[in-house]
């Protein structure tokens, strides 16, 4: 037995999300070696699953051995060549993530920018696009920090018809929403397993279209990142598993069985389960004057949702207060929204109205004195 | 249950080892947050043990959220300005991989060539150290590839005389050979979990030197990665635990457990281990006429033994023999050595006489016809 044992959390936060058990049994399962046949079964069983998940045909579909922000670096590397413009929309966090990685992998960066929470609209988006005319466009499907959803097609549409490649993060969407890659145009898409996968995180699902492997395969100079390279990984399932690096293989079990348990459910039952639990959510809330952060509802993210904290009440002490007395971890707001709102996951097996109802419940509880 | 079932194997190939049961169990432990305080915890825990396994007092010891390999990019990128001039020794594949990265993060990249299997020799070393006063210096400790083990203090005496940094790429060493970091003038030390410490792969500790720390805040330019910018990551520690990226929780639990044990057995009583299992290897390989790889036995890595393919044999019908027959995977050579080598690894549980024994023994039976 190991000689530590974790507090148990049950975790309501932006992710990592709760683990069902079969995952974690996975994860006990003997290794192999990254070169054995069973490994490449395994790769090829999660990209079958992952392609239902992302709502793909794309052929390019791989997990990299990094966090979700490993890859929005590597979308961001592999499709900006030096002096190349990258548009971005930012409306929270992670899209200012996006413009840093742009900046330090040589892009000229442009932006659009709204007030943390809000999205940009069609017209904002096609007006911005077509004025810009940049090679790539990056946008937050689903942005964590603020719990606003962008709509991709308002994107999409216009970033293709001036020829840009679009990237989207999808790592809070990721097997919780439906993103469909290839009906919203989107060329790379990156997501993680810690969110609506309900696996450890450790590794960054991620699909390009074959318009995007026609643009990489047409780079003129290399990638700056060896390790997230994808003509490199390109070269793996082209060449015969050509060695790149030694794979996280704990970390293949853990998502291949987390895949299973979405295609037992099935995708389209498991993404109307995510909305059902949101919308108990927000009944529960406005029932004890509550207010969700995001004013529209058609942009509000179901598996995070976002709750005004109110005046006088202190987040940090209430956010205490759950862990303390409930075992629950939600999480707060940062940058411009530190202290300002409440992040509350409702993911994975956690989505479900019950528990909608019991984490409402725990928190007016910790907000009463 | 999981819905597969891995096939049982005896992991006696150059990486990922065997996993102690113990480990199994801890990745089966709840995961926590990872701004959970038990998660911090966690996180000095390791820290601590790996000071011991690298031999070193730096207060900068880390473990990045991927492997090796992202070990390897972050010395090279965090470490080299665009222009600066990087040497590399280079008998290996994994010194073939330092040069590829320095180019692409902007290194004039000077070499000094040994074929593969060999190591330089001081004066070699410092010759060419002193010829090209280069700003940064890197080696690989123990190359994987070809089961040479490189003397540190050869390298790091020149490079510290004309004030250069130095790298050293420990992957295969860590946990099973001395590495000792400080005594070997070591700035930069990179290695991986799933070798001589036998944790699944996933994470690549890093530590840096006082010196390292200030070259690294000196720096001009940002580092060209993001998810590798150790800066970024010295602020995590230096400032309250700032959110940089999703750690990877359950291969920190699994290294926490795999470093207990460890400390358990005692970093220089587990070191003797594989230095004793690689004694009893060669002589029952010798016992067989079959011959080491490296001649001579002071360069030889206790932890990899690479073993001459005899003329007329078929390798991979070799290797195929001693899965099928016996579970027991070993490595091949590649490049240069593809089909003349085996890499037959003895560490982390493994390393032990009886193994030693046991697997020259299967491996003699799959040579008769």
């Amino acid at each position: 037995m190991p000689v530590f044992t974790p507090p148990r959390r049950l975790l309501f936060g932006p992710g990592p999300s709760q683990i069902p058990e079969r995952v974690y049994q996975a994860m006990s399962q003997p290794i192999v070696g990254h070169l054995d046949p069973f490994f490449f079964d395994t790769v090829e069983e999660i990209r079958k699953d992952l392609r239902a998940v992302f709502g793909t045909r794309n052929s390019f579909v791989h997990m990299l051995s990094g966090t979700g922000s490993s890859g929005m670096e590597a979308s961001i590397a592999n499709f900006i060549e030096p002096g190349q413009k990258l548009a971005v929309f930012v409306g929270g966090y992670f899209a200012e993530r996006m413009v840093e990685m742009g900046k330090r992998h040589g892009a000229h960066v442009v932006r659009f920018d709204k007030p943390w929470g809000e999205t940009a609209s069609a017209p904002e988006a096609a007006e911005f696009i077509e004025r810009e005319r940049p090679n790539v466009v990056a946008f937050v499907h689903a942005e964590t920090s603020t719990g606003a959803l962008q709509d991709p097609l308002s994107i999409t549409g216009p970033a293709q018809a001036v020829g840009a490649i679009t990237i989207a993060d999808c790592v809070t969407s990721l097997g919780a929403i439906a993103i469909n890659v290839d009906a919203s145009g989107i060329d790379v898409a990156f997501g993680a397993t810690q969110k609506g996968l309900s696996c450890p995180p450790g590794l960054s699902p991620i699909t390009v279209s074959d318009r995007g492997i026609e643009v990489l395969k047409a780079r003129k100079s290399p990638c700056s990142v060896w390790y997230l390279d994808l003509k490199l990984i390109l070269d793996y399932y082209e060449g015969g598993h050509r060695y790149h690096h030694t794979a996280p293989i704990t970390s293949f079990y853990a998502l291949r069985e987390g895949l299973a348990a979405v295609r037992e459910e099935g995708v389209e039952a498991r993404f109307t389960r995510h909305k059902q639990a949101h919308a108990v959510f927000v009944k529960r809330l406005e029932a004890i004057k509550l207010e969700m952060f995001i004013q529209d509802p058609a942009i509000r993210i179901p598996s995070i949702n976002t709750v005004r904290v109110q005046e006088g009440v202190d987040d940090v002490k209430t956010r205490k207060r759950l862990i303390n007395e409930f075992g629950i971890e939600i999480g707060g707001g940062f940058g411009p929204l530190a202290g300002k709102i409440f992040r509350i996951g409702l993911m994975g097996p956690f989505a479900n109205e019950e528990n909608a109802t019991m984490v409402v419940g725990a928190l007016a509880h910790c907000l009463r004195e």
